[in-house]
């Protein structure tokens, strides 16, 4: 995974003058770390969610934490805990989607084409997205590094729709 | 970590109601799962920090996978990895912050705050961000679950000027 000058692509360049503008128009008033709302959300990588502009959240509002399927992995779990001890946040809401890559595989297919680096990786394929939502919310719920009075609640966002919906 | 109807609050009425606003004007156009820029993004959390716009990404362009800190964890690569053999990404930036919330505190602090349940967890806090954003880059580069092919890169994002650096 080389990276270095040589190898700079445009994409890079790109997304430097994309900012430049963006910088241009940079509110000037500061904001507080801790999320205004005091609301975390989980939510998948996938290009076509923008969870900002689906729940309606302005800059400040809140945490946002992405993987691969909005699954609430130990590295969720690490993120939450810093969000609500250290920032104040109450809540979460976990968002999976219609139309995930992560129905779409099975662990050996990906280990079949990685090779054995991968053999011994769980890349956390699931089948059904209300149930991989149902269990990160439940993930939450027995965390023993958030307390009992930390709520989680998970929701389904249609990709077709742009509408979510509680599972 | 209660759910359930009884502790729902308005929060999540009000996600709904912002919900139900932006399903009205989501595009019907349907997009491919592949990011059309064939990019992933690893950033922070933060409730200040908005990639899409700070980007300027489109709906489709890019994965975005955020955690406290814009640290490269096994659960990151985890999501590169699909983002790169399943979905035809090239390339990733990784983008820290200033005035980074895991500049703020030791394990220790947490761990105390906490209690025993976090006795053993590493919450991977840092002393300073262009440092954590280039082992970051490193962690892309060592990780046998990518090809020498996926390029890596660094930035800072300024939270007072919106700006992004190179590291």
């Amino acid at each position: 995974m080389a990276s270095g000058i040589l190898l700079r692509v445009p994409q890079v360049d790109e997304l430097r003058t994309a900012n430049e503008r963006y910088a241009a128009t940079h509110p000037r008033r500061p904001l507080p770390a801790e999320p205004a709302r005091r609301l975390a959300v989980v939510t998948c990588m996938d290009a076509r969610l923008d969870p900002a502009r689906f729940l309606g959240l302005a800059p400040g509002d809140a945490h946002v934490l992405r993987n691969a399927g909005a699954i609430v992995t130990d590295d969720v779990l690490r993120s939450l805990a810093i969000s609500h001890h250290l920032l104040g946040t109450q809540e979460v809401v976990v968002i999976g989607h219609t139309q995930c890559g992560m129905t779409s595989f099975a662990n050996d297919d990906l280990r079949g084409r990685i090779g054995a680096a991968a053999a011994e990786v769980d890349f956390l394929p699931f089948a059904d997205v209300a149930d991989a939502v149902r269990a990160g919310v439940r993930a939450v719920e027995a965390s023993p590094l958030l307390p009992d009075s930390f709520r989680a609640s998970g929701f389904v966002y249609d990709v077709a729709t742009g509408r979510i919906d509680a599972v």
